[in-house]
């Protein structure tokens, strides 16, 4: 008898999704099928839904998703990690995968740029075989070649998919890109999810101070109580960027600036302003902009004067990922990452990507097994 | 009986330059007296006689200069290398004494970041013992704590000064901030002193094509004739920007970009055009925007999705310098240095200002034991 | 009326120390008398007592030390980092002062390597002037060029004393030369305060899981009541290398090893043993070898077929001493730093000495102010 | 009709290599078969023959080829650059396929250190579909996901089996591992295929002097005819290693010692000398060491104290190859690489692999074309 699966598909952009009900295939060798925990939704999945990214429709969304081993391929005995994997273990998984053959998988070995690779709920169409390529469904069928990963001891479901894809991408722009030092100062520029994980990386790499500078007032507050950030300052309330600028120029060591700063917000103009808030030397991450929001007014003397290594990154990739699901443990004895979430029956899918774009919440999770709204 | 020595002196921002006669001191503990053999010319000295730099007048100037040991004070026994000195020996200095005790000497380490710093030439008044500390007079006083190398053997003193501080400015900018790798593609936007000298530190360092992009034609050509670059653009044909920037791709392996940009013009514009030269994961120098030239639009998203790298790197220090006098014998032995220069007498200074504003010439040097013009 | 101070004097080697009574001068500009709070000892002071380093006697003893400013001489406004500085602060300072004029400051800018600095405690003669250039002592005279720095806020002298030295060199080590990065695995081999430092600083910058094999039994019970090391393994009960090698692949992630092994026992044998306990491609730091115990059977093969980076790093410099005292706040908040001191009075240096060498005591202060033994 | 191919087969250790006869299939999707140029030998062929590393018999030999395009699989239009490529263009490819998805390749990029990576020419049997797996032979089958490269514009495939696999293994050690930076000394320890590859990528990097220490007498004025290396110190001549030391720091600048040594005899005793040969803060490579010769003396204490970095480098990955063909033209450009080279015919195998055993000859190639032996 065949299982079935329901799953939430864009077929046209700035449309209505639709809920489907899709037959679950037998897993091939090293396939794993999983039956879905969490499917995460972020900005990018707003992004998507208007139209703002190529791709070609329709696709079942959802790269970002948390759930149960289900049934497996052949072949498959160990999870990525080389820990032995059971049907009903609790795992999670990289959303892309790259060819592993291209000149940027091989030479430049940066994987994110490789053009050829898969991205769950993103690139793949749903009337490609298997058709679960998202995480917004009871079911996903995860190809050979997907980086799957046990959930670390200690960690739940709710944990892992509380950053969602804004984790791995930290760990990929912050970690890798810009390497904050034990005792060094860190701005971080946004208070969205991936300016919140931006900032919990900061912390982990041992910063001495980091400057949150992002709004409105509820999402401040939000940030204390989950404990990112040592120090505040709500865009909200200080609107003249000079005022901001001298706000963080204060709180660095001598007022020279600060040895790292995170541009997590998108806005092109945010960009000079933040490199005003970095000391002579500083290191400076283009991490938010990854839609095209348009030119800002930028004064070249500025990085030779200051002598600035002003760092793109772009998405994340498997290396990341496994590190980021390394940290989870990390994360959660330092920070109340539940305090992020808002659970959503998968019905609501709709409703919940609306509340995203609205930044209504932070973090909304698509929950298959929840009938009604949470709370 | 006491030693004179004339000097060219800057009393008044753009007003004519005063040839001075001043009293060469005899040299303390640890100091030298040198004679002047060239004193070299550079696009900053124009900007100075501008006032576009802050700086107490009067200034003697020359920052750039080769010259003979004269007379030692005491406890100088060897050059910075630890090679024995002699009077007599033929020398270059660098033009700066950081103070070695602040904060950016000490825990940074970025020795042009030092804001104790002397630049001979630049920051020492010349009412200020002992006088003479610019390179544009017969003799000149170097302090203790100045950098002195023997010139290697091989090396005329035509030949060191014949990049001026554009060499060790290069270093720092090319070998140090965005190093080229060995068959690696570089390109230069700049074909003047500092674009030149990028360029040689890009062959020297082992790249694969050079792709030279600047003007006028006459530039070009002599970039040619001293074996500067592999292919040549020159703006002054190309006029369209996204033209130069599709002769550069079609330049690149599989047409993906440069692996490195070097950006030497100093025009704000350049910038932008430069990122689009750059592959993917590429590296952008920021090079030659000493001078506040305004804003250009820039597009941050550029920075992210192509994954760049964007590097500023301010003046040079010692150690840049030492790394340029060592090279040297590399330099003289690819390029045909000596067709760089023009030679003046002292007394026609601001003659030879002129020709560098102008861009009549490429590399100025001042020739105090030359009584008329070059040629 | 002038000042007095007791300092404890090196005369001969293996020789007992004199207690003796000195006239603390009137600071000249630039430099600051201290009264001292704590005189911080360590296994090196032990080696000096011993002739083990080539060193001209008389010297006070002390290169660690925490204390308060008792006179300024001119020109001292502000501590190193530009806080302002008045009489009564509580202070530390580097022992050391390089040159920053010589090739390996200027060039190489490895100021640990200047082969000119001074050393408190080590290598400034009694009888040279100011005389009071030990920590063993009621005052100490710090000269200009000394980076002195006030306690950062909510932390203790006690806090400043209780890494000593150990703390700038594991800075050194651990956070520059080796750099364990967010979630990695990273061993320790080796208990005693360069160990523990060293297991510190992993933690601070976000190490998932630091495995610290050392002993005896009560150095190990100590490092979990303070909150080093998350596995620990005492080579007193497992007295086999080969069984301590497979006790930490197992505790790596998938048995391929540690990221980072950090060598601090200073015994030969330790080093072909702890690259056993490296992953393929890890990181081994040779950071306990100060003093020669000589030679150990090494196969180059494993350091080619392993692709490690093996590296040693020699003392500290200003920088790390500065980093290390940004990072108290964070050692303090995670660590009990007060169950690592025994306090002695001044003329206990001797028991205390004995102390350490033996072993007994993990970090033995004397304390001027105190005029009985600790308890 | 079918096509057929001789191919030289080892068939068991420390016995004759046999001559058979082989059918040739058809490319599949994304193969390429070529017809052989030349074969090369290297010293790991000498090893494998002895049965010195694990693998599994009968092998039909050869890791290091160059070709001729002589049929195609479906899908394959460029070469791995984006070159067009056709039949009849001349070829050389990567020896090894990583798998592109394990640990090592995905998460710590070092496509080296891959445990299923397949290598041409050692660890597929000779009886596993397609058969043609080795250099040694009419005509070789090359795999999908085969890195194969045009030759570059002017180089011969007499240039491109020059090095042979020293060429790419260098590339990794000396570039990737230890980056000789513009101007530096560089002593390179050994003077087979390893060591002249490395110094002549010492010397594209643009190091100011490349010492090199080897022998005998013949080798050291082969290494002088094709113009690698400054200096030349000859082992059978100066037998003492202290003198040897004293040699190279005398021609080291302020004879403080060597910026980076790189260790190519696999000599165990040559480790030590070598770092004493190294200045303070140097970079040692062992990189000569693929098989294990056994331990040294070796003293720890030598690493902290000149705070050395030690480092290995294993094979190399396809990111290297494709370096090293890119770097042909520069290669060729400076180097007498025809010197390097003896052929032999496909059935003299034998006899050329006791040549290279013997040091008889620098590099052997055979060359199925020719019927008699060289010359």
């Amino acid at each position: 008898m065949s299982l079935h699966s329901r799953g939430v598909v864009l077929h046209q952009f700035d449309a209505s999704l639709a809920i489907e009900t899709l037959e679950v295939p037998t897993p091939q060798p090293g396939a794993i099928v999983v039956r879905v925990i969490y499917g995460g939704i972020c900005g990018t999945d707003v992004h998507l839904c208007h139209g703002k990214f190529p791709m070609t429709l329709p696709v079942l969304l959802g790269h970002e998703a948390v759930g149960v081993v289900h049934e497996f391929g052949e072949d498959v005995e160990t999870d990525y990690s080389g820990a032995p994997l059971n049907v009903g273990d609790v795992v999670t998984w990289s959303s892309n995968i790259p060819c592993g053959r291209c000149y940027w998988c091989v030479v430049e070995k940066e994987r994110t740029l490789c053009p050829n690779r898969l991205v769950y709920g993103i690139n793949r169409r749903l009337d490609e075989w298997p058709g679960l390529s998202g995480g917004w469904a009871d079911y996903m069928y995860l190809q050979p070649g997907t980086v799957v990963l046990r959930l670390p001891d200690g960690v739940a479901p709710e944990d892992a998919i509380s950053l969602g894809c804004a984790g791995p991408t930290a760990v990929h722009g912050v970690l890798h890109r810009t390497r904050p030092a034990v005792g060094e100062t860190v701005v971080v520029q946004g208070s969205g999810p991936v300016g919140l994980a931006a900032a919990m990386y900061a912390h982990l790499a041992g910063a001495r101070k980091v400057v949150l500078v992002g709004g409105p007032a509820g999402r401040m507050s939000l940030a204390r109580k989950i404990g990112v950030g040592d120090v505040h300052i709500d865009i909200f309330e200080t609107t003249d960027p000079a005022e901001r600028i001298a706000l963080v120029l204060a709180e660095t060591e001598g007022g020279r600036g600060a040895d790292v700063v995170l541009e997590c917000t998108g806005v092109p103009a945010s960009v000079p302003e933040g490199m005003e808030m970095a000391k002579l030397n500083g290191r400076y991450l283009v991490l938010g902009h990854y839609t095209d929001s348009g030119t800002t007014p930028l004064n070249p003397h500025v990085i030779t004067r200051k002598q600035l290594q002003v760092v793109g990154s772009w998405a994340f990739a498997e290396a990341h990922f496994v590190e980021y699901v390394r940290s989870l443990p990390l994360l959660k004895s330092r920070f109340n990452l539940s305090e992020l979430l808002s659970y959503y029956p998968l019905q609501d899918a709709e409703r919940a990507l609306r509340d995203v774009g609205e930044g209504a919440v932070l973090k909304a999770v698509l929950d298959p097994a929840r009938s009604t709204a949470d709370g």
